[in-house]
């Protein structure tokens, strides 16, 4: 396998809005890009587009860098299916947006091939290869969860892959990761769905006229893609329910001090949210 | 008093946002512009940038609409500081963001002054004159809450001021009104605050480090200035407490079909939410 980019035959499996947009960025970064999707149409058109160089060949196949775009259940799948077609040592590096149960999997491939979890904080609500971008991860932090197996010329590799996509990276524990994007990804879109229920449940029309670009913004991600967000709360079960069991706490606090009519005490909690805010805004 | 909006001396109490954001709008639209703020520097550059042709004379002045633009717990206090300002008979239209307390107040006014409940769906995260913009009201929607008592010719004046201001208005009930906003504006800003709260417990630097544009969408109303939404919450109490302890349904049910694992159920759930969404995004 080969440790610098430029000398790398990349494989991506998953073509569409994250593999098609990993594989725009790299044109001319690496050696060769192979491409392999679901939809044997989508494979045809990376190649006609030139965003792939060939197809991937299921019956047997070589890379220096595989890279999973793949939600996470089938980037599961992927794992367990890798070893049979990909021939010699190679890096393997996945984009899913969990990383405990995927790094668990990933300590039973053979010792040929070093693994290593990703995860970019980007994407879009629209998906497929149609809307893949070069710029999409420009300017994302790039989370990378690595193994005690993953070679360390796996992580320069990454570090070279992810400068080519002008991201940053992030170093952390698998087990971090997971409790963190279950509190700033997953926590809001469940939030985001409930918002919409609540005022559905009102049932009235005169709510959705007067809703505005407040109510846009928070209810965004209710318009996400569901069956990928299943796949996500499925993977990643116990942060999330430990997510909604902290927010429930929180907002139960509010509803204690409103009742209780204890301003004073309010006010310090909506201060407290509103400078953590825009502290963060300002990182 | 004059009944079309042309004729009309308009008076504008609280040169803010709001207020400087209809003064700008109305240029050219109106007789006169006067106008009143609790900070004198603010009437001075009011005046300076030509915004409004004179001040307002606490000691007794003459309009024929008065807008009150101030927060709700200041418009409760000008309704009553109203009467023994303003001689003869005069429209007079608030822009609060609850309805049900100012228009209950509004009742005790007398008979010479033909009150109107208001409140445009529009702002921004800053306020002040400095940030009044002339198309603010653009496209948004305008609430309108009449009384009993409120005359016709106060309906149609307030719709030609609406329309000077490229708005839409829409009549209803001050209390569906604040059901409403309870749901679409005060719950979104406590979630937000929570969703904060929530991040901020896990005291995990990474956390923040990773969260990226949904995150910044969904928790962007927790930097609303709270001096201003304290002030609604306790004037839509009632209203808030039943939209909290909704969300808090819904979230609930939402954990125990993730505890129970039942995931057909979690997409049914999930699914609507994203319709209803779509279809929102699209009325």
């Amino acid at each position: 396998m080969q440790d610098a980019l430029t000398q790398c035959r990349v494989g991506i499996i998953g073509l569409g809005l994250m593999g098609g947009s990993i594989a725009l960025a790299l044109q001319g970064a690496c050696r060769s890009i192979s491409g392999y999707d679901a939809n044997p149409d989508t494979i045809a058109q990376a190649i006609d587009r030139g965003i792939i160089h060939r197809p991937i060949d299921l019956r047997g196949d070589e890379v220096d860098v595989l890279i999973l775009a793949a939600p996470v259940s089938a980037i599961l799948d992927w794992i367990d299916r890798v070893p049979p077609i990909f021939s010699g040592e190679f890096h393997l590096i996945d984009l899913g947006s969990t990383k405990a149960q995927i790094v668990e999997r990933m300590q039973s491939l053979p010792d040929r091939i070093s693994p290593l979890g990703g995860h970019p904080m980007c994407g879009k609500e629209t998906s497929g290869l149609a809307v893949a971008d070069g710029d999409l991860y420009r300017g994302c932090v790039f989370a990378l969860t690595p193994l005690d197996r993953t070679r360390s010329e796996t992580l320069h590799l990454a570090q070279d892959l992810i400068n080519a996509l002008h991201a940053r990276s992030l170093l952390l524990e698998p087990q971090a990761h997971d409790r963190a994007v279950a509190a700033i990804s997953h926590l809001p879109y469940l939030m985001a769905t409930s918002l919409i229920d609540t005022v559905a449940r009102l049932n009235a029309d005169t709510a959705w006229a007067l809703a505005a670009s407040g109510f846009r913004d928070t209810t965004r991600l209710a318009a996400s893609d569901v069956t990928m967000l299943l796949d996500i709360l499925k993977s990643n079960r116990g942060e999330v329910l430990r997510a909604l069991n902290d927010v429930q706490s929180s907002l139960q606090a509010t509803i204690d001090l409103i009742e209780g009519e204890d301003w004073p005490q309010l006010r310090s909690k909506l201060e407290a949210a509103r400078e953590k805010r825009l502290w963060w805004e300002n990182v």
